[in-house]
């Protein structure tokens, strides 16, 4: 069979399980997202088995450690796939969510309902955990999915595929509800992205070529971020304590990721008494820093920033510098080369906490905490299935809620326009 | 200059203007707003001059007396653009409300704020009118517009551009926070579909063709619908009045649009009561019957429809009429050829009206009530900007709301992750 037609055969059978998994109750899907826990757990054994050809291909091919490590499915992972799938049972079901409801003059009575989207289509990249993170949320918000992980991982989402379909039939779900393209081949890709009949969302996950290409092959919609080039402001009214924890957190405690802080951004007022500080901290946390002329010349030991630096997501221990003369001056930074991620000020001035709250453009802007926070979990959706810094349909990370959409629903006792 | 570079030139002025925009305090938006609608009465004249060189090229040219009509701005017509602009004063400003506040464990509190969406692109077709209703929606919302009308209303767009601006430039607003494209030629279409750079959102208003020829060319996300195939469904437990009622409202009150009925579907146990009654008023308002076989026994006068009437939106006084043997086969019927756009049932049972509602994937679904409430004055949003039948960030009528997109804002007081 064609690669053509495998993929719109699965779209087409995705539309179709859709509008079951539309309308089952929550206690079915809580039932069916347990099933798949379980099977995780008790099937561990032929998991690991499966993931160990992923890991001898990787070795063979000469991947990273880096990103062998990510491929790796341990006991461990398995665990938190399971505990990831039982959270998503205890969180409250959106669809059928009353989002408002009102009476109109002519006694209409007017109400907006959260609906699922339908079928979403989910590509990513070499971590085999997104297949069973990404299955439980589309299911539990009433969608059906469509996943295509990393070649690198073909094995291990094959057997996912399997645990996670076992788990649909068993609870009289059709399998289609949830499936993993099951081919290498990259033109797959490009089959499911023309499927707009068919698939109503898609969502990368990976780096920005990923991204890119997907964006730009997509005829459907696709909710997605580039990259993430996020700043800490630290204004001349910060305490210092808090600022230098702060910045520490959002660049060393996990560097790789998207809402790590890339550049920082300090008032003039307080770098020179700041900024020594903080490097020798960030120096010991083999932190390289990057400075405009003004860092370079309070932090000798800082290399000099070119015009990339500003725009750099480095997702490593390397870190941009600026000093700036006014939170205006760094919030004209942040509108130039920031992308809409997300955007911290440390202060204890309300006015100017009020303002840059107000002003910046990004999906999450945060007063005295660290940029690591923009993530579903953290701020309290949960759980994610991604971030967005577009604005349409959703701006920031994604939840449950973000999987679906309202439509509306009138009562009426014999109502006619007039 | 080349269109390319106007247009070009245009996005990026909105793109800079809209930061501006959504800045501004409601009062100063409402005063900008009142401007307008007062510019509009006062420069009356005038504008029905440039509005008559318009006139005067469609009857050259040979347009119909539907189009010339709707082409035409008379003084009631100014009254009205000016009252739409005083009712949208009236309207609460979406940008800056709380959507959620809560906070978390660690004390971070974390809510979602309302803010504009940014540069707003209207497409539409030849009603002048529909250049201040956007211009005064995109701006209450907080949004930049760029509008590009119909190449027939093309003086009628020049002036009232002109009157908007002034209004703008006096109240201290930037001119480019609404612009009217100045060229006719359609290339400007194009171009400005491929600003994804400036442009957040294109929403095109007008027949199928021009919706088409927007999505399929635009780099930029679209809201939209193409057509509205409604039904109204007649229970066997319908009230039969009512069901006479709605059926002649959703077909008869305006059938020139969107929300009116184009197929009627009719239980089997109340057709041979219900539809020759209905065929009678029917045919005493002149709309031709197209009927299914068992239409055509009951009611002789009907013609038979083909396989195309149940997916035609007619736009006239004709109709579609089937009858079905349960509500299961309306249900799948309308699933098979409607639209998404607007459904209705009419029936007195309490269970089948809830299953309907809840089934029945439409923007709009409707239990006792005329199609024709598909639209935002009607259903309570105040106002509408048009209505999408996809299902990402909005899905039925478009009121201030949709125009917006909320943040993320987190307020800490040291918050670091572990």
């Amino acid at each position: 069979m064609s690669i053509e037609k495998a993929i719109t055969d699965m779209a087409r059978d995705a539309k179709e399980a859709a509008k079951v998994v539309a309308r089952l109750s929550t206690q079915k899907k809580d039932e069916a997202l347990e099933r798949i826990a379980q099977k995780l757990l008790d099937e561990a054994a032929t998991i690991k088995q499966e993931n160990e050809k992923d890991l001898e291909d990787a070795r063979e091919k000469g991947l990273s450690e880096a990103m062998i490590d990510r491929l790796t499915v341990s006991d461990a992972v398995i665990e938190s796939m399971a505990q990831g799938l039982r959270d998503v049972v205890r969180l409250p079901d959106p669809v059928g969510r009353i989002t408002g409801m009102w009476l109109r003059p002519n006694g209409l009575q007017v109400g907006r309902v959260r609906i699922p989207l339908g079928v979403i289509g989910m590509i990513y990249e070499s971590r085999p955990n997104a297949t069973i993170d990404a299955a439980g949320l589309c299911l539990k918000a009433g969608n059906a999915a469509i996943l295509r992980g990393g070649s690198e991982a073909f094995h291990s989402n094959a057997i996912l595929a399997q645990i996670i379909q076992g788990a649909l039939r068993e609870t009289g779900i059709p399998e289609a509800a949830a499936q993993v393209v099951p081919v290498r081949d990259r033109t797959a890709v490009n089959v499911l992205l023309a499927q707009e009949g068919y698939v109503d969302l898609i969502i990368p996950r990976g780096g920005e070529g990923l991204i890119r290409f997907v964006a730009e092959n997509s005829k459907i919609p696709v909710l997605k971020h580039y990259k993430g080039v996020c700043h800490v402001f630290v204004d001349k009214d910060a305490d210092p304590g808090m600022a230098e924890k702060i910045s520490y957190n959002a660049k060393v405690q996990r560097p790789g990721v998207c809402n790590a802080m890339e550049t920082l951004l300090v008032h003039e007022a307080v770098a020179g008494s700041f900024l020594p500080q903080m490097a020798k901290r960030f120096g010991e946390a083999g932190v390289e820093l990057r400075g405009c002329p003004k860092t370079c010349q309070i932090v000798p030991e800082a290399k000099k920033a070119s015009e990339e630096d500003w725009s750099a997501e480095y997702l490593d221990l390397i870190l941009a510098v600026k000093v700036v003369a006014s939170m205006e001056e760094a919030m004209d930074h942040i509108a130039r080369y920031g992308s809409a991620h997300t955007e911290a000020i440390v202060t204890s001035d309300y006015a100017r906490a009020r303002q840059f709250l107000r002003e910046v453009d990004a999906s999450v802007v945060l007063v005295n905490a660290s940029t690591r926070f923009n993530d579903g979990g953290e701020l309290g959706l949960g759980a994610e299935i991604g971030i967005s810094t577009s604005k349409l349909h959703a701006y920031g990370p994604m939840g449950l809620e973000e999987l679906t959409t309202t439509k509306f629903v009138v009562f009426g006792d014999g109502q006619v326009r007039t």
